[in-house]
């Protein structure tokens, strides 16, 4: 099978072969050191030196925990949206409370700074901005360098989902000043889904000292007070704990550059495929994703029955279009364990099935 | 390692061999068809007709899960507590701003149906009762069938922590009117922890639809509409609903009355055993756990020393005391894969240690 969906991810033998591992006392030395041994690892590949916690759930807990750890009900949050997750984020923000101000730019186009300057400036009230590093439903990347920079020029909170980006994509977390960046292993990290990990600035600690929204499971301070024994509050998923430990392992010996260029490579590799097909990108080339590409379907061709003779016929699993996008994309992750040969077979695949799924036949 | 904590328990072969496996996609047929497999035989494990849900969390996520699925900020609630476990379902539903009537029993005892029976005749305002099935911390299981009876007489909602019970000793859900019921992977269950697995009623869904909680990640709303379509609302952690569907094979061919059966018999045996030392159990024997004994530390020995020994020098593997117990009591878990020869290696290496963890020594 040619998995090639934005996650999960496959994962290297390394990884699965330690995943399947028996289980260890989660309150025991051995697993104090995993965990210890991890968290220093991902502080590296975040770039920071904030707190950085392993939480047992998916992605969108983790957005919530951001959430949830920072903000008080009524508290004043820009959510900046570009697609269906930065929808979710603001949703998140909402459902917990929060006025949201939603900042939505066209699915498909990158956030505009000077839109995000401008609607900080025009309410000062705003505490906290929510946003989207890399915007999976629709394969863009948002300039987020640029971005981070005007929120912190007006000093808000700024939590970012960076799921599908960091690990991947470039995210210099205390360059960029970000209080809280939210992943999951599932992505990048080329490891099952189940844990989410979550960095938290000073800023963020101040944040969570005032907040009033109830939390308990995703407590950052409990998560912190845990950690300190090398230990989390509540009982991990051991096995995602050990593909995670195998899986920093292998791309610390690949080298955080390196694993930049090669999705910077697969990305150019997956757009110039698609495109030799005469297939036309979903998003904006200039903000086009190097972890996700977004094709539209032709015209004449059913994208639903594209996907499924493609998997059923030679096991290439692509993803179908989010929301509002179902049956009008189709979407090829190409993020974690990935490389040339397995993108070369997804074009191949395509110019293969493209001709055969028609549309009304 | 003979790894005898109340969980994560240690895993079958075949369970780990499927917990290893490569990933799919979680919106793919062939994950559809694993989660309404599992679904259906946890339904017939809960013995109950009401949904079933599987979320990415710890046990203690899905007790939050059924505190802010079922409650208003404001709801009288009555916590009844034998020990750590009970006093956090507490604590959790207080936190979500519930207004917690504490009923708490002497640890190592049961609750006593009869001052629950008190209690809810004393205060009409109770809306809800949380009841903890089997309490870990203490080794004690509650008369669960005789607490819901009197919970049902007065039509309260009945919120119970099943986590270390069902799955290895009888709940039938259904017949004992339990509306929301709540467990964890990595106990009776045979698998990694990282899944919790739920039981909604339909009392629980009319209290669902009055609840004002915010609740997102933990949404039933949102598992229920999922589960229709065989997913999960948020991407679930794959390996281990893997090692879940040969787990409950195992549990299928093993059958549940055997299941029972042999908790029981390794109840006995431990209790025999550990007393067979001179030692003596911290539970009120009468209601002493089918899945994890509590034993209190003799005079003369040091509990902690006790344990790293036997750890460290034979990989036998038990936990220690938690909270207000630390240091006094010692737990050995028999839940989940667990037969006689593991017991009675526990009981051997507790004969050849006593004597050599001397307290001051």
């Amino acid at each position: 099978m040619n998995l090639r969906i934005p996650g999960p991810t496959p994962c290297p033998e390394e990884v699965l072969h330690a995943v399947g591992k028996q289980m260890i006392n989660h309150r025991g030395p051995e697993f104090c050191e995993l965990l210890t041994k991890i968290t220093g690892q991902l502080k590296d590949l975040f770039q920071t030196k904030n707190d950085v916690f392993v939480l047992t759930c998916s992605g969108t807990g983790a957005m919530e925990a951001a959430v949830v750890n920072t903000l008080s009900p009524g508290d004043r949050v820009l959510g900046v949206s570009i697609g269906v997750f930065g929808e979710r984020f603001a949703q998140i923000a909402e459902t917990y409370g929060a006025d949201v101000k939603r900042l939505d730019f066209e699915w498909g186009t990158a956030a505009d700074p000077e839109a995000v300057r401008g609607a900080l400036a025009a309410d000062p009230a705003i505490k906290a901005v929510l946003v989207t590093h890399n915007e999976t439903s629709t394969g863009v990347t948002n300039d987020l360098g640029a971005l981070s920079r005007v929120v912190k020029e007006f000093g808000k909170l700024l939590l970012v989902d960076a799921i599908s980006s960091i690990g991947s994509i470039d995210l210099p977390v205390d360059k960029w000043g970000c209080d809280v960046v939210v992943t999951g292993s599932q992505k990048g990290w080329m490891v099952p889904p189940g844990l989410a990990m979550v960095s938290v600035s000073a800023k963020a600690w101040d944040a969570y000292a005032a907040a009033k929204i109830p939390r308990f499971y995703m407590d950052f301070g409990k998560a912190k007070s845990y950690l300190e024994k090398g230990q989390t509050p509540w009982t991990p998923a051991v096995s995602i704990v050990y593909g995670l430990a195998v899986a920093l392992d292998l791309m610390q010996a690949e080298g955080w550059t390196n694993i930049i260029a090669r999705h910077g490579r697969l990305g150019a590799f997956t757009r110039s495929g698609v495109k030799g097909l005469g297939l036309s990108l979903y998003a904006d080339e200039k903000y086009a994703s190097n972890t996700v590409t977004a094709v539209n379907v032709p015209p004449g061709v059913d994208g639903k029955k594209l996907l499924r003779m493609m998997r059923e016929e030679k096991g290439v699993v692509l993803s179908g279009g989010q929301s509002r996008l179902d049956g009008k994309i189709f979407r090829v992750g190409h993020l974690g364990y990935c490389h040339e040969p397995e993108i070369a077979n997804v074009v191949e695949t395509l110019r293969e099935y493209l001709p055969k799924a028609k549309a009304n036949s």
